[in-house]
Parts: structure tokens; sequence; C-alpha cells
């Protein structure tokens, strides 16, 4: 007897024999489910959904790891549950190991595909002596008739190949209308790709789709190399304004960037860039600024003004983007100097606008954006949270690769930890680091100032106090994996400011915390955090978890659902003008707020 | 007693003693008045026109020199006439020596000015903690305000320096506006000028005019660097379809002379090229592809198609042109393959459109474009006359500059002449070839087939005959200036082309000679030509003198109209949908019409 087994959104099916558990099945197929604890049922992190079929009876374990809402909502314990029929399953992001997330984030658009540039076949009639039509109105004439445009024009850039091409392919072709211009002139059958990018101060996420039917065909990430000039937005700033090699240097890093990113895509999906025929690129200010070639001089000084906010499409050559040559980029609108057009990707991609009651949204990065939705208003600030959640600034931190610590508990045997790649651990991301600091102040080895108690695995140096979370023959590069107090104060600065610009919302709005009916996780780091840890530090308000939402890159899915859609693009440019900004270096509010909020409580 | 004598259309005025001759004032007052004989009467070159006060009586010379028609419409002799009160004149641009003809070409458009680019002055606010509006929206809402626009756009390139220039400049400046679009900002009080350049196949032609009056500031020449590539239009298609490389050589090489020529305009002026906010550039077919960097291949092969035909408007900056970053080029629109956007810009200027009866139109040049206006329709051709007229393959040609013989008589006692800048004589310019030809075929020294009888000045060489028209001991470079039979053959080719041309085009219309009410002559050498001469060798329809009209650079002329007026591009528009295009190398009757035009009758 054998059941078959769908793992949804991944769309992963398999067949296994009656009564094996579903976390068998799982890493039978290749889903990576979180496993803290190795499969006994006692860290609760390989929650699924069932959607349809039958699972053997809730176990007492699971009876006490699930809270009644979930397990009204049909969520098991991967570990526990038995499979006794076809099954369809759902495996909720935050149940999934790092790498797997990222794949989810591929899922499929909602909104209906509408996109700006539309792909026609042209067939023509060869000139004669007596039809002396420039080449230009010979595709005028046809197009405009098939199509019943009123007008008709040719992108320079696709002008100047245009003669060449027309003879060199038999009068035939793929023109790329965006409108009533032709922006691309590809061989016959070569259907508009579109590029979305979102443009992180550390990471860049990209993706290739299909305009016709707005499907994903490849997606990638790859390291923001302006890195190198510093690992925040003022940074950066205050490198360009050195002088106009340096803003050089910062625009082609990031342009270059894409451009790799736009053909690692092609490549995956045997797709030519020159088939690109528009891309949408969203980021925060500076990286907009910076990618553009724009003065941030203005951006790094009180008040801190972009040079433009509105939307721009701009000719992708124009910025040195290598797509097809008469192709657009599209930037979607800016709120503030610090709230960028990826928060403006964010909150279109979340539907917060939409949502009822009190709606908060957060983009965790090195900058952190927050918006909240609530009484028809929407306010918005944005927040220094510093690098330390991407790993910087903490003595074993590292980013989410192969053998990061991505998940940790500390019990009475030791320490029980997940890495990625469940590779021998050599270090902590950003999750690993907030469940380490969450799990000490539960304990009680750190107070809510952040101070080390004492615990056997507490050891003083001479640069202070550090726990040892994996002592170096277990780990992976023979070194002991430590947390040290400096490590503490790194998390306590980046929640602080984080819970200040909640708190601050939350004031504006005249509401408290129990009046957020809903909390939206937006960004690489949020999508894998311990929503639980980060409640534990005081991160975030002590909600009840089903009120939290991880949505993964909000931002590059805004940027997906901007490339697909006129209205999309519509909707984003009402966001921006909706919303209120507040600014916080500015606000008398913040330095109280921020202060109380570094407390480990 | 002294009078004062006005020079018009040159605008210059001396005070002079009674009774001194017109010839002498205007030589006192640097006007270039031509006088082949010396003053002697003769020649009849130094007609004037009276428009104001009083001259001696008719002279008996006079009486013979001038035709009824001219002496009732006020034509004297310069030489003959003495000054008896103050006087305004007209010099016609046949009687001004080739150098000053250029600068009558300076002449002011008299089209209302509605340029496409208006300056407008702005003076905002500075931001405040309070307002914190992107620099875009300042300008938007002051710009939106104060000159009730819906919306306004800032050009990509303004874009990039706006934040700087508005805090260098204290929140002001002039910004150049296109519609909506922002194309400049300049410091206060910078108004916008425009650039119009005809772009011939051998010389440039370069404007520069205040926008906002229409007035021109500065003009200048220049070669066409390309020439170093092929003479013709041909050679340069051959040349550019050798390769990539070669292309773009000649497409840089067209590029830069226009720059070159913009600077050497705003050197002259006192202005910066960043202060040209729009350019109009006109040109044959091919010079036009060239210049945009458009494929030739289809240009050199029958049936001869344009890349495109219609009127275009790109940045500036997509072509390398270097005005204000934001800056558009305006091309006129094209009519075929070989008849381009210069001869649209001929029509335009001429106002052949609105003529009435039959009028035909020439623009000589390497190709020389013939259009007729006869019957509510409008046809035009192209034919290959080739570079003779410009001085080249003519044995003693010479470009027309300096010690340049441009104009000369055979009489009993030798040859008279006269050379630009009344240098001792070095070679012929195209107008001084045509009126040896045209002599020599008068006097029967040459026959109708070209073949040149005895002559005392005649001499027998090893390749072939030749006219002494210049001896060396009299001549600037201590050589014979000569006219040789093969240079009587390569006029005999020019004028053949030209006049098959006409043959043809009267033919369509169902039109005889006789039936021509008007001929306008365009083009630098159509200016500097005798048209008796002309007619002469059978170059034009034996018609009376008043019927033809010599009006210089039309082509020029026409890019200014189109520069300074919205309504003059849309007229350019409709000329290039009106004409009708014969394609002569396709046409049955061009090769015996050519055969027969090339005799000289």
């Amino acid at each position: 007897m054998s059941y078959q087994v769908d793992f949804e959104p991944l769309g992963r099916r398999l067949r296994v024999g009656r009564g094996i558990s579903v976390l068998t099945a799982a890493q039978q197929a290749g889903v990576g489910l979180a496993s803290i604890c190795g499969g006994q049922g006692t860290c609760g992190r390989c929650k699924v959904r069932v959607l349809e079929g039958q699972l053997s009876p809730l176990s007492e374990t699971e009876g006490e790891r699930l809270n009644p809402g979930e397990i009204a909502n049909g969520y098991r314990l991967a570990c526990q549950a038995e499979i006794l029929s076809d099954l369809k399953l759902h495996i909720p992001p935050q149940s999934l190991t790092a790498a797997q997330r990222i794949q989810v984030e591929g899922q499929e658009l909602t909104v209906p595909v509408v996109p700006v540039v539309v792909g026609c076949d042209v067939r023509l009639p060869p000139p004669t002596l007596e039809d002396i039509r420039s080449d230009v109105d010979r595709v005028r004439d046809h197009l405009v008739a098939t199509l019943g445009l009123s007008d008709l024009i040719v992108d320079f850039a696709v002008l100047r190949q245009l003669s060449t091409r027309l003879r060199e392919w038999g009068w035939s072709g793929t023109v790329g209308l965006r409108g009533q211009e032709v922006v691309s002139f590809n061989p016959l059958g070569h259907e508009p790709l579109g590029l979305a990018v979102d443009l992180g101060t550390t990471k860049l996420a990209g993706y290739l789709l299909d305009l016709e039917t707005g499907r994903t065909l490849a997606m990638a990430g790859a390291m923001n190399p302006q890195i190198a000039y510093g690992e925040d937005v003022m940074a950066r700033i205050a490198y360009a304004m050195e002088g106009e090699e340096q803003a050089v240097t910062l625009r082609e890093g990031a342009v270059g960037a894409v451009n790799d990113l736009a053909r690692n895509l092609c490549t995956q999906s045997d797709h030519l860039p020159e088939e690109i025929v528009e891309a949408v690129v969203v980021g925060n200010t500076a990286m907009h600024h910076l990618f553009l070639g724009l003065p941030v001089r203005q951006l790094g000084l009180a008040p801190y003004l972009p040079a433009v906010s509105e939307a721009l499409d701009l000719k992708a050559r124009e910025v040195e983007l290598e797509i097809a040559p008469g192709g657009y980029v599209h930037l979607l609108p800016i709120i503030a100097g610090f709230v960028g057009a990826d928060h403006v990707a964010m909150i279109l991609s979340t539907e917060i606008c939409e949502a009822e009651g009190a709606v908060l949204g957060l983009d965790i990065g090195t900058n952190t954006e927050v918006v909240l939705r609530a009484n028809g208003r929407l306010v918005a600030c944005s927040t220094a949270s510093g690098p330390a959640f991407e790993g910087a600034h903490i003595k074993d931190g590292m980013r989410a690769a192969e053998g990061a610590i991505e998940r940790l508990r500390i019990v009475a045997s030791g320490v029980e930890y997940q890495t990625i790649g469940d590779a021998p651990p050599v270090g902590l991301c950003g999750s690993g680091v907030l469940d380490a600091v969450a799990q000490l102040r539960q304990l009680g080895v750190v107070d809510e100032r952040g101070n080390m108690g004492d615990h056997p695995r507490v050891r003083r140096t001479e640069h202070g106090p550090e726990f040892v979370l994996v002592a170096a023959e277990e780990g992976g590069n023979g070194r002991d994996v430590v947390l040290t107090r400096g490590d503490i104060g790194e998390i306590q600065l980046a929640k602080g400011a984080i819970r200040a610009g909640i708190n601050i919302l939350l004031d504006e709005a005249g509401l408290s915390e129990r009046d957020i009916d809903g909390v939206i996780i937006a960004g690489a780091f949020g999508t894998y955090i311990d929503v639980s840890s980060a409640i534990a530090i005081g991160m975030f308000p002590p909600l009840p978890l089903e009120r939290f939402n991880q949505v993964g890159n909000a931002a590059g899915m805004g940027a997906k659902l901007a490339l697909v859609s006129k209205e999309q693009r519509a909707k984003a440019a009402e966001i921006a003008r909706q919303v209120e900004y507040i600014e916080l270096t500015n606000d008398s509010r913040f330095v109280d707020e921020f202060a109380r909020a570094m407390y480990l409580k």
C-alpha cells in the first residue's frame, strides 16, 4: 500500500508506504523541513498543515507543542504524524530551512498579467522597385493595420539594428511593443522577458519572468559589491561624497551586479539578456540613487532629501543595464530619504493597504522600514538596525551559508542546533544569533541589560564574557562557536531601533501594542527568524504568534508584480502618495523610545 | 556736403561726399560688391537697387547693361551711379562677392518664433525639516503653479545634475522646458539657445540662435571630415559597408564636426554649448543615416531604401552631440534614399509650396535635388551631379577660398576676372569654371560636344588641349591657371545630370520649359554662379533671368525655421508627405535625357 504526498507550495510529490512519518517523507522528497531536535518532537519546528488526507491521531507531544489555534487549523508536527492516506500538505515558510525558503519565493503571481510590453510577430513583404517605403514604415504599416494602433515609433537603438536584422531574418521577427513604441526586435518566436530586481544594501535578488504568462523562469541572488565601500547606506553615501570617481565606482558596482544577475538568470533558463525588454528595480533610496548615478550628498545630510521621488521609466541603456537595447527600466516611487522603493514594493505585494484592522509591516535589513496601516492611514519610518542580523559585527557571525547555525535551543544536555545544509557548524547567521540571545535571556544567563551571568558554558575572556555554543571538536572549522557580550550588545542596538520605530508609529496612530491585528515580516532575515525568539528579546510586541506572517522577499515580489502588471504600477504610485513619513532622527520621541527598547524584556 | 548711405540687407552705413560713385562708397563701407571689369561699366556685375534717395541720371553704359525690367525696378550699376542725396540701397546677393554672400545668409527669420523649448526662471524656497519634498517635486510644484502645466518630467541627465546645482546656485536657475519636460538647468538668466546645422556631403553650415527672439547669434561653416573617405555619398556608403569600424569612423567624423561647429559658434558669441537646448540637423539621406549611425547598406543597393523617413526627435546625447545634456536633436523628415531632409528644408524655406504657377527648385551639390511644383503636385528627383562644382576633378579647381576666380569674362584684350578676397588668382572655384566654359562656348572656342578649337590661348598638351586663363606671371602661385578639355567634360557630366533631372520632372508634369514661372536655386554653389552662364551651357532652361532666384543656403535656412517654430516643423512633415519621388536610376527616360543634356547648347 502506498500513498501520494504533495508538498505545497513547493510542488514536490512522491509516493510513500503507509505509516511512515511526514518528516521522513519530506526528507525523501527533498523538502528541507526544519528539525532542530532530530525528530524527537521537542523543538516544534517541523510544523506542517494538512490540506487534504489523513494522518495518525494527534500525539501527546503534539498537544504540548502546538497551541489550540494551530490544532484547529490542521497543524501537525511532521516528525510525529504518520501517513495513512493520500495527502496534500502545506509547509509554512517558517518550517523550511533557509535555502528552501528562498525557493518558495519563486511561487507564481496571483495578479492578472497585463505587462507594459507585449510581443508581436511580424512577417513583412520584402521591398520592390515599386514599394520603396522606408524600413520603419514597412513595420509601422503592418503593426498599425494588425493591432489597430494609431501610430508607432521605433526606439532609436532598435532603429539602428532594424534594417540589417529585417534583411538577415527574411523580413520577419518578434517585436516588443510598449504602448506605441517598439522597444525590441528579436528573431521570430522570442517572446519578451522581464527582469525584476530587489537591489538591497547587502544582497540582490533577481527574477526572470515570461511577460506573456507572468511565469517566473529563473531566480537568483547575489551580493552587492558596493559592500566593499561601506556596510550600510550612510557609509556608502559618505564614500560617494568623497568624489565623482567614488560615486561612479558605486554606480558601476551596482549596475554590474544587476547585469551579472541578468546574465546568470538567462543562462539558467537558456535565454539571452537581449530578450529582456523591461526591468523593474526596487531598492532603498540610497541604492536607488547610487544605481542611477543620482547625487546622494543631499541624502546624507538633514533633512535627507531624495533628488526625485516619483516612479521613473528610463531607457535601460541610460543606466548601462544590458538588456534589449530599447528596453526600459522602471523604478518604483520613493517615499522619503530613508523609505525607498523597496518599501513601496513590500507594501504593494503584502497588500497591507487592503488589510482590515491595524497591520504592521516590517522589512528588516541594514535599515529596517516599518509601516503601520491603521484608521485609513499609512504611516512609515525607517530605523538604522545595522548589519548584525546579516551576521556582521558578530564575533562568530556569518551570512546564511552552509554550516551557519540558523536555529538553536539550549537544553539541559547542551545546545541543539540546526545548520544550513546540515553541515558541521562554523558560525551563526542572523536567526541563530537571535535564537541564542533569546534562549540565554529566557534561561536567565543574560539579564535585561544584556550582561552575562554564570553558566558552565560561560567563560570570561579579556574582551568580556562569552557563551560557548559549539565546542571546537564538534564544529566545522576547528574553533569554538561562541556568543559574546559584545554580540548581545549589537543585537540590543538592532532590536532597540526596530522596536523604537514600531512604538513611535503606534503612538502616532494612538494605538497600543495590543491593538495590532497583524504583523507582516518581510525580507530574507525576517523570513528565517523564530518569531518567538524575537518576541522574547522584545524586538517584536508580545502578540499571539498567529498574528505574525513571515512573507519572505516581499520587495522582490512587489518588483515582480510591477513588472507584469500596469495596474500594480499604478497602485504602487498611489501607495507612495498615501504614505505619511516620519523622520525619526527629527522626532522628539525617538531617543527615549530607543533607550527603553534596548533592554531585553 | 556729405550724405548717409545705407547698404541693405547687410546693414552697413557710412557718410560720403557728394558725387562719388556707389561702388567707391561700397568699397569704403566694406561691402564686397562684385566688379569684374574694375569699374568700367562693361561687366554689369555691380547691380544695386535704389530703395530711397537720388543718384546721377542713368548713363548710356547702364542703358546697355541693364534690361528694361531692371531699370523699371530701380536697378543701377554701382560703378556708374553717383551719390546725390542720402541713400538707401539694396544689394542683391548676385552682386556680392562670395564671402559676403555667406554673411547675407545670416539675415533674420520672418516667421513667428514659437520654439519647442522655452526658458523659465525659477527661484525656489530652500527645504526645511518641515518641507522635505524631493528636489524634483520642489521644481515641479513651482513650475506647475507658475505656468499652469498639468505635469512635469525632468530629463534623466538633468536629474543627475539637479540636486547639486540647486544647492550651488542658491535654489535658483533657468529651466529649459520642452512641453512638459525639463531639458536643461542653467544659471539664472541663461536663456535657451538653438543650433541649426546643414550637414552637407562636402561642407557644413551652422547657426546659433537665440530661441526666445529667433535672432541668429553666430554662423560658421566647416568641412565635412568624412570627405577623407569618399567624395560623394556612394563612396561614403561603400566605405561604411566595409565594416562596423568604418561606419563608426564616418559617424564620429560627422558628429565631431557638428560638435566643433557648435563650440566655434559658442566661442564667437560668448556662450557655452550647454546653453544649446535644441538642435536641428538637416542633410541628405546618406548624411542623415551616417550621422545617426543608422545602417546604410540598404541605401547603397536598389531600391535604395532609407531605414526611416519620418522626422525624429532624439536625445542629443544618444548621438553624442555635446549640447545641454537633456537637449534634443530634431531631424527633419526624409523623402527617399536620395532626396533627404535637406531638400525638405529647402522646400520649406523657399515656400515653393505656396508659390503660384510652375516653380522649379534646385539644390545644387554633389547630388543635386530637383523639385517641381506644378498643378498642385510636388515631384522631386535626385541626380548625381558630382563634385566638379565644388572644384574637385577640375585641373585648377579649388574651393571658394581666397584667390579663387569666382567670375570671369573673356574679352579681346584677354581675360577679366574677379577673385575671392581680390587676391592674386590661384585657381577656379565652381562658378569660375562655369563662367569659363560658358565664355569659351559663346566665343565658339568650344563646340557643343565640348571639344576645343583654336585660339591664341589654347595649347595642346599630352593630356589634351587646355585654355590658359591666367598666365603664371600674373597668378598667385607661379603657375598658369588653365581650363582643360577634361574639365569641360566634368562640367558636361554635371550639368547634363541636372538638366536631365529638370526635363524628366517637366515631362512628368506634362509641361515644357517655357511653362516654368520661376526657378529657385539653392545651395552655396547655386548662389555664386552666374545664371546666364548656366543657361549658356544648357544647365538651366533658357528663361528670362528675372525668373531665377538665387536664395543661398536654403537648407540651412529651413533648419533655422524648424528650430524656432513648431509650425514650421509640422509644415516640413506635411511637405515630406506630399512630395512624389521619382527614382531616376529606375526611370526609362533617364539615359536618353542625360545623353542629350550633355551637349553644350
